[in-house]
């Protein structure tokens, strides 16, 4: 199949463009950088080391014995996207092109402006150019299991069917997300639903949950085929910020009492789930939802398997609260379906602490760029408004 | 009360200010003009002429004995929206500064965006500035009855209480938009509970049906002191539209089979409504909804309406149904609350008939403005996109 990749230098992106190609699909992709450029601006670089372009592409070439098709270029310049995907008549569509940080939506007027503008307009530009030069192709959109946010009642895949004072009807499950970034999610998933209904486009919207690892057979052993890993407060997800913290022996930056409980998965389970998607299209029209994680786990559990995935690699894994930068519930009921996957043939992972050795070994060599950047650690963007380094909690009741 | 008006150059805008005023409220206001901007571009007009703002500010000193506050400027311009909200210092901001149509919004990918733009960020401007200046003032934000579309269930204000899988909670009712402009109002309406749940602001978000009417009592006989009335595809609501199409003997432009139920209210019921909810605050950090509308009607029955008023004041009144442009159910349930206004005293007009002969009389000197533009009176902006103008339905089976 033709696959179009947006945001193909990204974390994800750069990954499923390998997957993909070694499944033999025909891969196309853009990007602006933009990721690059946002980590940088909070102060941060990759734990990985990653390459320009160019050489990625070369490497490309070396790895995989054919081009990858890329022109550089930003969704929200529409003549350029329409035109790209015109000349290419993908098959799917795999839009990874958003900002995903919660945070750094939260930062002040500006980044929470920004971001509706990068990732709703982006997303906007998306369908109006498939509805004009490919209505036939697939949207695969990356939402976020963050658009749900913690109800108390079980979270079904997208849509429900309710009685509500003795009539019936089946409707979009009502979205609580919990920032600015989660809302830009939450406003691509009501246009996508639109476009899907309005002009027969086909999605598959996937809530995603967070995803960490640092490798995906296909890389090999070439670093110029790695993927960036991140673990600055903004851009590094849970796991993949407590790996780099372990290595350098920092303690985990839990956020309160981490009993937060959210969907997870390995970077290998997304690839899979994403082809799963792909090369499942769903019928012309039809928008459906799949949510995708492996597990769901708490984030204290988490840190502890990071510890004891430490201890089998020979570090000293030690674990800290810290005052909650976020406004979230940190004790909730938490139970989303995600059949949908499970029924087109996903084999979950399942063993959390095997992938986060694999992470920690490929860490350890790059201890050095983290530890020079060990003062952004803890975080100190606040859903008040306000900048703040959190504290250390009192991890029990203090006797003095 | 110190109340805010954005978009108080507006059809609603313009009027409020006077309202207000009237009642003995300090009004500050501010506009950059878009929508006269807007309906030119449509190649449309105000039915009901309309003077400059330069003018507008004399003749309300000359009526009301006192400045009305005002500052051109564009919510977009965050600096300028901050510097004045925190000059003002107001009790209540009234947001009535987004585009407001439907078709506009869907005629092409850069009127999707422009709309997104404008409404999405806009408002997200309003709450930044609130947090940062007046964190204490109450939000009046104008949504859309529109945001739910049209459920197979009762329509609860905002919320409702589901049970689901055994367990229960209050969730927020599921929104089913049918354009892009739409869809902003519902993107705001996730905003604007997230802003109040983190910062703890208050807002009334006005789920609001289709005003008509070309005045109310505040405005005397001064013509400075008329709000605009358009009668456009893109801008004139149905009524107003109606209302127009009748004074210069044009068939009444029905869409579809016209059994497509809404909420409508005249000007002087949406005057009463808003400032019910200005004089009644919400608690701090609430988040509450109003549908706000007199009653539902067909479209039809509207039209009906239209053309007894319109025998009434010697006019010959023709309806005719045309292919709908939009995507829509003419067919449907519809059947929302509006408890929360008439518990704070709200007392609807429930004489349709009566209020559009006032309009038939208002329009009527201005027949030659109408006229000249009666060949933008039926739509061409469809909602697959493209444009075609509608062709008349025959309305019933034809024998030849």
């Amino acid at each position: 199949m033709k696959v179009f990749i947006a945001g193909i230098d990204g974390y994800l992106g750069w990954a499923l463009a390998q997957y993909l190609t070694a499944r033999g699909h025909e891969v196309a992709g853009t990007d602006r950088y933009l990721r690059r450029q946002w980590v940088e601006e909070v102060g941060s670089v990759s734990a990985i080391p990653i390459y320009s372009m160019e050489e990625r592409l070369a490497a490309f070439r070396d790895h995989f014995g054919k081009e990858l098709q890329f022109r550089e270029g930003d969704l929200l310049d529409y003549p350029f996207l329409r035109s790209y995907l015109e000349d290419f008549q993908p098959d799917a569509i795999v839009h990874l092109a958003e900002m995903p940080s919660a945070p750094y939506s939260m930062m002040d007027q500006a980044h929470a402006v920004g971001t509706h503008t990068n990732n709703v307009n982006g997303s906007l530009n998306v369908l109006w150019a498939m509805r004009e030069v490919c209505p036939n192709a697939h949207l695969v959109k990356l939402g976020t299991m963050g658009e749900y946010g913690t109800p108390n009642v079980d979270i079904p895949e997208g849509f429900f069917e309710i009685e509500y004072r003795g009539r019936k009807d089946r409707m979009t499950f009502p979205r609580n997300p919990g920032s600015f970034y989660h809302l830009t999610k939450v406003h691509d998933t009501h246009n996508t639903i639109f476009a899907c209904r309005i002009w027969g486009l086909s999605a598959t919207d996937i809530m995603q949950g967070v995803v960490f690892g640092t490798q995906i057979d296909e890389m090999g052993d070439d670093p110029r085929l790695r993927s960036r890993l991140d673990f600055d407060q903004c851009f590094g997800t849970a796991i993949n910020r407590f790996a780099c913290q372990a290595v350098i022996g920092h303690p985990l930056t839990v956020y309160g009492v981490g009993h937060q409980k959210r969907g997870f998965l390995p970077m290998r389970d997304s690839m899979q789930c994403l082809t799963i998607a792909i090369e499942n299209p769903p019928k012309q029209g039809e928008y459906r939802v799949f949510n995708q994680f492996e597990e769901c786990y708490t984030v204290t559990e988490l840190a502890e398997k990071v510890r004891e995935a430490g201890t089998a690699v020979g570090l000293d894994v030690e674990i800290e609260h810290f005052d909650n930068p976020r406004t979230e519930k940190e004790e909730h009921y938490y139970n989303p379906d995600r059949q949908h996957l499970l029924d087109l043939g996903y084999k979950p992972t399942h063993d959390v602490v095997a992938e986060v050795k694999i992470m920690l070994k490929d860490l350890i060599p790059h201890r050095e760029r983290i530890m020079e950047k060990r003062e952004i650690l803890v975080p100190d963007i606040r859903w008040d408004g306000t900048r703040r380094r959190s504290n250390v909690l009192t991890a029990s009741p203090v006797n003095s």
